[in-house]
């Protein structure tokens, strides 16, 4: 047996300023929301984390149904041969699929078990790295007549990519995710679709996560493999990276094509489906904190947070603290009417000191203590997770004063995202301007003039990608930055993660 | 291109005394539950069985998360030689284990893709066929001390179990589940949440899904591999089989040792863990089936059915139907106010008699038919999916006539298989009576000695396994049925899903 087994369980947190990349795994530790695991590149979503998660779904799911999409479950395998049906589908996954090719171990002579080798598939499967072909396959038996369409479909799903270089929550092998994928009469009615998503996707990213995000269209080499156009979410963390926090696609009638997707139309006549995808993943929990959080934690946007107020009674060993249990009940049931949610830590064996520490390191918005004292004065202690002080307010008032703060660690979240936003995009018409300042990090809004040439040596001399080309041209394009061709468009470039 | 893809979409249902097993095929396909896929021995899950299945999960998960467990995410894939570290889980388990070999595809020379060989793991991962070795590998990080105790997690998940006879929701290689893994200081602790668990499932299984069940405890030979007792709810189907639904085990500190999980507890004395797990699965569709479906389709219980009413406008072509539409409003708020789950088919391209026929093959308790004929007298017309007749009822008290009815139909179901289980449960004296009767299915209630040699003879020459040690002995047990020693308990017998 061993003991002390979690010796770096209350390791201080690394400052950002010190070392960003260490901060960030610093605070997926001291929130106790997930952890690397014994299975390459996977991680383990721990309760606190799994929690945030399950709200992101809960907020997203209904949207989806709202928007007329009904879930459904697809396998986790796909037939190998599926794959290669779409070539610039097999072309982008390929090279990252974990392949199942036995269905049994036995045991071996020398303890243990190994693979049986009489036990060898016909055909190899990989495990989804995402579900098109198989859902495609799918709807070309489902699909026959106009009366079939449009047809709404998302998934919620565990699907796997054999990264690297993995990066909890940012790049892991395995991750969850929802997959929507649509089937629709017209090219019109596709185009319509992915727009909408987008936009469930903005406004679940600006309104619940209090996340701004620059919406527009991926350049033809960051599409996803096999669409026609990517749509695309594009959120600065506080290094000024780029995180591409949610993508739609037009996926066109290349699918379907590969997959037979014929519909009658209304005039009876054979004619091949339009379809499209859109997802949002795990990574979200990424850009989370890379948003928000500080030195000395996680901090979760109230919209967002499973619990949004933490109430922590002050007890007194060998006292009666019955009119302090009194009151935590009190407040609880106040918050409840109003729908807060309210969590009251009442555990034993830990100190009031712990407790606070604790809820700080997870970013719940706000902390009310409650003890003998407080009470003398028939008020608690709010501390909000944003603002330094503490505040003593009214028992009497005290939903409203809840509210309030919650209302306003919302908007605090919001501007200061909106604010680096703002302050870190630069418009520019200099390429070595843009070589110097990209070291810092931020958003560059450059003409380009479309080539994927300028595109591919861009990226080589300064490992900025094209983020979108944004729905939104603010200021107009110019020249190309870098071949001094006329250009159409300003792309947003940045390095990203 | 090729057209009339779906030729047997509207077959009929093959009756119960015709084909029982057919029927149940048919009946998922009339009802658009689920349907086989390309991929062996996995099913796709359709939108509408879907929406049933995610009705189970809500109410569970509530459930689990009252009684004070978190949900969390463990990784898809088992390193291989985590499985060998319990004797029995691996022995139980490895016969049926799809096995990862390479995380790559690489283009063949012939066209298509092939598995590289370059990408051959070190190591092979098992695609969980439950996760107790990789959750009982983060428990032994995770709990250091008595206050970490208990450890309450559950995880909703997809599995992999290898089968070679597939039915669908029945015996599927991927299935969805909840598995609820637990760590205690004590070993009664540990057995008080293996009962608490069990009588969740029963609970669920009589109160919603209206599935009486007998709740006991499994005999060694069926305990899962691994566990120190198994205990079970099980269920008696239309043809008198019986279908284990839910299972809850005390593991005790086997996996414990294996995987090195202790704590010190309040005397700093080092201590292994007590661990429990339990679980439900998309098995439950299935016992849904079976419990109550008739000839004409899916019949679904109120207290889980989505939609518990779906109300069809009866349209006249080419004549104002507004006054129909406001009434369909009009119900339709009258239904959410009181909580009852109301959908309305308005689909153009549909006739009237399309509809009605689609939502009894889905099962939906209650229909409510409205058109011009109906409003004349005020009314409108009420289907219950149980009754054979249609009623007339006033539009005055419509929310009060369907929730009478959605409690009639609750009530109905659970009746008719309560009594079921009643009139074909057989306490038997007799081993030749049993072999006779046992062919026409039933449960039987017979006194069992305890020894594996008994109950192996009694499965080879009959079929029949041991449900269950029921908790309610009714009838006092005599001598063992077989072997005629003095028996302590009686076992319920049974044909098996």
């Amino acid at each position: 047996m061993s003991n002390n087994k979690n010796p770096h369980k209350d390791k201080a947190i690394t400052t950002r300023d010190e070392d960003y990349s260490q901060w960030y795994l610093d605070v997926i530790r001291a929130a106790d929301m997930a952890e690397n695991s014994p299975v390459r590149g996977a991680m383990i979503i721990k309760p606190y984390g799994f929690s945030i998660w399950e709200r992101i779904q809960r907020i997203l799911d209904d949207k989806i149904k709202e928007t007329g999409h009904q879930n459904a479950y697809f396998p986790l395998l796909i037939p190998k041969s599926f794959l290669s049906r779409e070539a610039d589908h097999v072309e982008g996954f390929a090279k990252e699929c974990a392949v199942v090719t036995h269905h049994r171990l036995k045991a071996s002579p020398e303890g243990g078990v190994i693979v049986d080798p009489d036990a060898k598939l016909e055909e190899e499967y990989v495990i989804r790295p995402t579900s098109e072909t198989i859902i495609h396959d799918s709807f070309s038996r489902w699909i026959s007549s106009y009366r079939d369409l449009p047809m709404l479909i998302n998934q919620w799903a565990n699907v796997m990519r054999w990264e690297m270089r993995t990066r909890i929550f940012l790049r892991t092998s395995e991750f969850l995710w929802q997959e929507g994928h649509t089937a629709h009469a017209t090219q019109d009615e596709a185009a319509e679709e992915t727009a909408k998503m987008l936009e469930v996707y903005r406004v679940f990213a600006e309104e619940v996560m209090a996340m701004p995000v620059i919406a527009g269209e991926k350049s033809p080499s960051e599409r996803f493999a096999g669409a026609n156009k990517t749509f695309t979410i594009e959120a600065m963390m506080q290094d000024g990276k780029a995180l591409q926090s949610g993508t739609s696609h037009e996926l066109g009638q290349g699918f379907s094509k590969a997959f037979n997707i014929t519909f009658l139309d209304q005039e009876s006549k054979e004619q091949y489906a339009w379809l499209t995808s859109w997802g949002v993943s795990t990574r979200l929990m990424g850009a989370l904190i890379m948003s928000h959080s500080d030195d000395r934690g996680l901090i979760v946007p109230p919209a967002l947070a499973p619990t949004q107020v933490v109430i922590i009674p002050i007890i007194k060993e060998g006292k009666d603290n019955s009119e302090v249990f009194t009151h935590v009940d009190l407040i609880k049931s106040e918050c409840a009417q109003n729908g807060i949610r309210v969590h009251i830590d009442d555990r034993d064996h830990f100190t009031f000191g712990e407790k606070s520490y604790e809820w700080e390191k997870k970013g719940v918005p706000v902390r009310i203590e409650i003890g003998p004292r407080d009470l003398e004065n028939h008020s608690v202690t709010l501390v909000s997770r944003t603002a330094d002080d503490k505040q003593q307010v009214s028992i009497d008032s005290i939903a409203d004063s809840i509210s309030q703060a919650l209302v306003d660690i919302q908007a605090t979240l919001y501007n200061n995202a909106q604010e680096r936003l703002t302050s870190r995009t630069f418009v520019l018409e200099n390429y070595n301007e843009f070589k110097e300042k990209i070291e810092a990090g931020g958003f560059f809004s450059l003409s380009w003039c479309g080539e994927a040439k300028c595109e591919d040596q861009i990226k080589d001399e300064t490992k900025a990608t094209i983020r979108c080309i944004p729905f939104e041209q603010n200021t107009p394009a110019t020249n190309c930055i870098l071949c001094d061709q006329p250009a159409k468009q300003r792309a947003i470039f940045a390095r990203a993660y």
